[in-house]
């Protein structure tokens, strides 16, 4: 099995695009990625995408991109696992490129949210739920996550106020980052007046929709190509699950598939999480947060807000997130998300974060989470300046 | 890169399945593979679907599925190439197996269309077509095939009638498939008073839709199981594109990803065209089969209907298509469709398929189309008689 490294990163911002289209918010993604690989020739691609079909009326992705980029001929498919659609990409790309099926591969992941009403977007998020037992008893998503933070607050003893740091961090990092969705610094008191949207969840908990695209270029980590120094390792790649449906799980507050796919991730890698320099969390919720560094081994069980009371969690911490925003601010494009993660890890990697750099970045980790904790992706990423 | 093999097989009948859900339908075809196959643990399931977010309102198939089946931890994605999304999804999966990133894999196909207003259904298949450029323009998919149809009548000079044995064939087979949708011969007179959808599409031109689901179990070739005496190799696999839009070809009439995904396969194969013994090509329309046929070299432009007036396409011909009804008479459940077509190639290899049996079954080709000739995967098998 060939290693696997990154060789090319684009990104548009996160916004209200209403002057481009699905296939031109990919394409600028794309095109920038393969510039900055340096390469004009690829093998395949690999679209990360969930609601183009609902709310574009468009499906078949994988070649409806590949045409735009004027490359007939090339494998291309879409993939789709919800939220956690853009790194469930990456994963077949890499196969695609470990099998030595392919050399040259492009993961891209897009999502246009922002020119439907918002019912219709609601309605195709609970897509990524259960539609007959959760969605069909109107359990929006918000509502499952907001279930989720209500047990989470009862069982440890937190208020919602404990969460602050989590959305103060991120609207902080998002103004050092060019391609946010939100540049608007929050206080602990904006975070405790925000409007409540389905309580405990108010308005700075969750993360904002918009329009996106990023885009990866893979290669065989032994090949040579002319950005060899720019070039990151893939050092870990591992996808678990838990049941769709939220009341199916042993433990609700415990993301089992986020705890398998890091152990394994870290296995594949050969280190503990305290390598770990920073991570890019999917804090689609701020509940999201805190889950997923107790089940990565970040925090024990129920402590994960004291992590982020303490400022262990900004820059300048022992475990930065949201480096560049997190979904909270960079925004929260679903199906681009997992790809967003992984160009924010590169940037920092290679040391071209600009203002929001982290200093000691040589290995991070990005985690991408489809549904409430259904499908649970995390990837590890080095650079060559490591011993 | 590790060869590829399936060892295990099972399906739905295609029908109307009032009582069974999406999930119920998937677990039917799956637990029935497992069965075939002998395992009860696998590493990962891949999932092609393309309508069930648009006409089920549920996404994220590939954990829907995998939780469904009481699975829980599984690596489960949900691959979408229209109505190629089931041999996308064996893509997939093959890389899955061939990179060594996983042993045993489920792949599946499932779709479920008749709970739907036809309605519903039209504008869900439209969204494999270019929304901007074809559907927002009032084309539906029909549509776009009888444009097809109509120029190929006028370019070649053949009559409408002259398509007949395409649908008689596929009528006549699915008469010994108890799978199929349809089991009621047609006549040639049938044929040509069928009712007009499209002109010069009729209702004998025209697959139906259906809900269904089919499935495989893959392994390394090189695995001991324990049902080795039923294994099947995967000998070539493929995928290529072409636009999305119709207009944007260069020849109307030529399946460039048909042509460009045949040849890749038969090289991978080490065969040719001639070595074929039976052949499962995606005869959504009639006049599909037609360009299938010539752009993977088994006629010349032009000339396939000649093929199947000599009869050459009957089980008894030189180049037996559509052994077990196929998308005609079997049914077409879009995103199960690639998979039906290798579950009923595999049936043929390994001499199981009934009174359906092509006598000389070594080596089968499947053929599985994503819009109208956009996304093309070609798959060749062959079972362990060969010298």
């Amino acid at each position: 099995m060939r290693e696997v490294s990154i060789i090319g990163i684009g990104q548009t911002s996160v916004d209200e695009h209403w002057n481009k289209s699905l296939r031109e918010l990919a394409g600028e993604a794309i095109f920038a990625a393969l510039f900055d690989a340096g390469i004009n020739s690829i093998d395949g691609i690999f679209v990360g995408n969930m609601m183009s079909a609902m709310l574009s009326k468009q499906d078949s992705l994988g070649i409806f991109i590949n045409d735009w980029l004027g490359m007939p001929g090339l494998e291309a498919i879409k993939i789709e696992a919800a939220c956690g659609s853009g790194a469930a990409a990456l994963r077949a790309g890499i196969m695609a490129v470990s099998s030595g099926e392919m050399d040259y591969v492009v993961v891209a992941g897009v999502e246009k949210m922002t020119e439907s009403l918002p019912i219709e977007t609601t309605e195709a998020l609970a897509t990524a739920a259960d539609a007959d037992y959760e969605a069909a008893q109107g359990l929006s998503f918000v509502a499952l996550n907001a279930l989720i933070m209500r047990r989470y607050l009862h069982e440890y003893g937190w208020n919602h106020t404990h969460f602050a740091p989590f959305s103060i961090n991120a609207h902080a990092n998002a103004l050092k980052n060019p391609y946010a969705r939100l540049h608007e610094a929050i206080s602990e008191s904006d975070y405790n007046r925000a409007r409540m949207i389905a309580d405990p969840i108010n308005l700075l908990d969750a993360s904002p929709t918009g329009d996106g695209a990023a885009a990866l270029v893979l290669s065989p980590l032994s090949s040579s190509t002319a950005n060899h120094k720019k070039r990151v390792k893939i050092i870990g790649s591992a996808s678990s699950t838990d049941s769709i449906a939220v009341h199916s799980r042993e433990k609700l507050l415990w993301l089992s598939a986020a705890e398998n796919s890091a152990k394994k991730a870290y296995s594949q890698a050969g280190i503990t999480p305290e390598m770990i320099d920073l991570f890019e969390v999917h804090d689609a919720f701020s509940i999201m947060s805190a889950l997923s560094l107790e089940a990565c081994g970040f925090a024990q069980p129920g402590q994960a807000p004291r992590l982020a009371l303490d400022g262990e969690i900004f820059p300048d911490g022992s475990l930065p997130i949201t480096t560049l925003g997190g979904l909270k601010a960079r925004g929260h494009p679903v199906g681009a998300t997992g790809i967003y993660q992984i160009v924010e890890v590169v940037q920092q990697l290679r040391g071209e974060a600009g203002p929001a750099q982290i200093l000691t970045a040589n290995i991070g980790m990005a985690q991408n989470i489809g549904g409430s904790g259904a499908t649970i992706i995390t990837h590890i990423l080095s650079n060559d300046r490591l011993p």
